[in-house]
């Protein structure tokens, strides 16, 4: 028997897209000769749909796709994830479910078992779990049909009080598939590498594993969809970060892989890259925009984002605006042209004196008698977020934000200033990581200027200013963030692993003090375990701990 | 046996002020004679404490309070809600309790069994359910001890496939208590009496349920905590919108209410304005701040705003800016300075005209040959709230929003204009509900000048513009929108319902299309059943259902 992977890059409710895209793949399975074609978990909606769950139109439209899908089964088996109305009148009204669709019916479908409710995922939000998983018999071989998360109940992610696959069933089985719906982190492919292999080796039995690829606002999937044989040796690997069809052979014993070329796994800052590059594109692409534009400071942040934004759209879409201040210093200026230049993007300059003076002299009645402060600094930022909206309004720009995660931590940025923007690309890199991947882009050649790369970070919204004015080195300061934040530790703990008291006490207090301004950030493309925006859900009003 | 319900205003994580409050309610109960004293679900907490639930710390210190309550607890039992360590090393790390505190030491717990995963409640994200409440025994008297949501499961509310309270346990008891956490909503005080009076009807015990009171952000609970005897009928209404306690005595075979005064229950447009006042004062008083910076325009939005600024922080704590253009009519200052004379409230005029045409200018070579279009509007907006965020961050105001809930849903403001804040006070009102507010304002008295709610709305952003240029009719609209979000009626129902298809397609595209400004607006307060915020979660990147 023969089975095709579908990896493929869905649209969250656009179904006419979905079609189009899986009849191409039904074609392609059946010029293989395959016997049963697998698509991913939920694929007829797209992941997450999220509330348009909560629509009973939405759930039609799936019902359709999945009907019409099963009218070219004819001949061969389709695996096709979608939502399942729960039709017992108890619990929630849908299951999040497996079809198996052949010879233009729906010949038995699986419903989820373990509902991921945590970080990301909400899916008790909308799903009743089933009570453990069932085997699916199709042309004499039985398959343990599964969702994503019912294979996670392993090893160190063991935490369930119920395990869907019980040993009966799993000894019953032929092949274990399972259909996912897996977002990207920096350390996600490892673990999913980890927890199938332990499933491989707890049952002996093969596994084909298949994921979804692009991303849907914040999430980024990567794909890398798999195959395993029953020794745990990986029979296929599908590429990360494309679509792509793959296909095993099972020949009664043993899974066996069609002759292919080997697929380089990306890691760590690779990894991070092409997942950001993708965030971008389909971001862009799925809500039928082209063009981007950047506000070009000089530092570092910026220069990545315009770097990614390029590999992403095209150098010809992306435009910068170069902002200067009357506190700028000559390499703000001469750095981002530096780079404009290397990278062929268009960029404008627009000193934003004039509307700082205006402005100025507007609340100067107001402000009477005191000192400037932050109120000011706050101005420019802001003069320059607007100047870029007004750009993306006259011309259909998106605008893309390059907070970094250590800025958004500690709120060093400005609220509808430079926390503008429809996307943050970098919101879940520290400091220290965007430097990381900087170095990456450099690694053969200077893409991204040197002197950006070396000179002292600095907001230059006053003379002479410093990142460090106000912040301790980013060094110390983004191992502490990643800690508190991705680690949960608690302030003894921290204090116990050698950073200063007085430093975690200022760290802690920044981060839970700053919850309102990330609550009006731009969706924020997710490379971490722990990403600022769905995942993370803290009060505003809130006492903070100490 | 004499039993006190403790309805508390509590601040999420914020230990010393819970600690402070109970300690005093305790004694409050001992000066009265009880023999059992009830607090409300998480109240040790506040409620939501969101992702806070996820740090051992955090953990900690509420284990912490739960001990040192059980230390006044000599004499006089007391029940309250807490998180509860899950030692199985299966499932969530937590349950969701009622503690029952007696001689010191914690004697028993009971574990939430129903989770509400859905809108605004992310429980199951924390939280294992347990397997049906327990009774427990306390002075020889039988409670049925069950958490919020457990008897929710009744009526038209059914929905779950277990029923946490069963009926040999209910036969055993002798009294019901229900510790809860229930957010206003319009309809939630209606819908409370009728779940409370079904269970009461349906086991035919007397019950005892005990809520917050006081806004955590969004979230605004109403208190109206209550004793029903065993023939439905109310014993003891607690004060909606106000902390309060409450005693009532079990005689051994029924419940006897104490002498109180007669509670109004608050109902419609009045209960709608006690919501708000609430939520405005709890915003600022749990984040210790005290003065409010309002932006007025001469429109009924932010008037209304104003009001309910001045009525929740006191006249002397709201500040206001008029900031006219050079399309503002003189009734837009003529009206607001009637406004702010009425209401005491202080205000200055700042022209946006030198700092719109600063910008204009510095655009001006960019945008040559281009007709002025929604750019040069939303300027506009942006300058103006430019000018309030300089006033907040000099003078320490927060920013009060006043987006109403008709222009979020289409998306009829300017993103980091008009669209700033840190709360949405009226984000939850549709335009006419926001008219049906101030003529509850008015009912006695011309609070907001007749003027502001005659004429027609208008953005004033270009000469003669109103809001009717681009948008149907509030009144149609308004109820379009209802059906679409509160009720999610499918396009065709909309038809059906006699809205016309052009009507019923522009609108859903524009709820749909403007999701990712919604996602960058401020918190909004709740008093709807489907809020924009934090209980609605749309994707931004999705293809729009027609």
């Amino acid at each position: 028997m023969k089975i095709a992977l579908a990896q493929l890059n869905y649209h969250t409710g656009n179904f006419e897209g979905q079609r189009k895209q899986m009849l191409a793949a039904v074609g392609d399975a059946r010029a293989a000769g395959a016997d049963l074609l697998v698509f991913a978990e939920l694929a007829i909606t797209g992941y997450p749909p999220r509330d348009f769950l909560e629509f009973d139109h939405f759930i039609a439209q799936s019902d359709g796709l999945v009907q019409e899908l099963a009218s070219h089964s004819i001949g061969m088996g389709i695996i096709v994830g979608a939502p399942l109305r729960n039709l017992t009148g108890k619990g929630k009204p849908l299951f999040n479910a497996a079809y198996l669709l052949h010879e233009g019916e729906i010949k038995q479908t699986v419903a989820k078992t373990l509902l991921p409710t945590y970080d990301v995922f909400d899916e008790y939000r909308y799903f009743e779990p089933a009570f453990g998983n069932t085997l699916v018999q199709f042309k004499g071989v039985m398959l343990a049909l599964s969702i994503c998360e019912d294979l996670w109940n392993v090893g160190h992610h063991a935490r369930y009080v119920r395990d869907p696959l019980d040993e009966m069933q799993a000894q019953e089985a032929d092949l274990i598939i399972n259909i996912a719906a897996s977002p990207f982190s920096r350390e996600q492919q490892a673990e999913r590498d980890y927890v199938l292999t332990e499933q491989v080796k707890r049952w002996k039995k093969p596994l084909i594993y298949v994921n979804h690829v692009g991303a849907q606002t914040e999430l980024i999937f990567d794909g890398s969809s798999m195959a395993i044989d029953a020794n745990g040796n990986k029979c296929l690997q599908l590429p990360a970060f494309a679509p792509s069809m793959g296909y095993v052979v099972w020949d009664g014993s043993g899974l066996k892989h069609e002759v292919q070329a080997a697929i380089k796994i990306l890691e760590g800052e690779e990894a991070v890259h092409e997942a950001l590059v993708l965030g971008i594109r389909d971001y862009f692409r799925k809500l039928g925009f082209n063009k981007a534009i950047i506000g070009l400071s000089g530092g570092v942040d910026s220069a990545l984002v315009t770097v990614l934004a390029a590999r992403a759209l095209g150098a010809e879409n992306v435009h910068t605006l170069l902002m200067p201040s009357r506190y700028s210093s000559d390499h703000s200026i001469n750095d981002s042209q530096a780079l404009v230049k290397k990278l062929g993007v268009s960029h404008s300059i627009l000193s934003i004196e004039d509307a700082f003076v205006a402005m100025e002299s507007t609340l100067a009645p107001f402000f009477e008698g005191r000192a400037p402060d932050l109120t000011e600094e706050n101005l420019q930022s802001r003069i320059r977020g607007m100047l870029l909206m007004a750009h993306t309004n006259k011309f259909g720009y998106i605008l893309l934000n390059t907070s970094n995660k250590s800025e958004l931590a500690v709120g060093y940025g400005t609220l509808y200033g430079d926390m503008c923007g429809g996307l943050s690309v970098i919101g879940d890199l520290y400091k220290t990581e965007v430097y990381s991947l900087c170095r990456f882009i450099n690694r053969e050649e200077e893409v991204i200027p040197e002197n950006i790369l070396v000179k002292a970070p600095s907001a230059e919204l006053r003379p002479n200013q410093t990142d460090q004015d106000s912040l301790p080195d980013y060094d110390v300061l983004d191992q502490l963030l990643y800690q508190y934040i991705e680690e949960r530790k608690a302030p003894a703990d921290l204090r116990a692993m050698g950073f200063e008291q007085a430093l975690v006490d200022k760290v802690m207090r920044l981060v839970n003090m700053n919850e309102y301004k990330r609550h009006q950030t731009p969706p924020i493309l997710r490379v971490s375990s722990k990403a600022f925006g769905m995942g993370r859900r803290m009060p505003i009003v809130a006492r903070y701990l100490q």
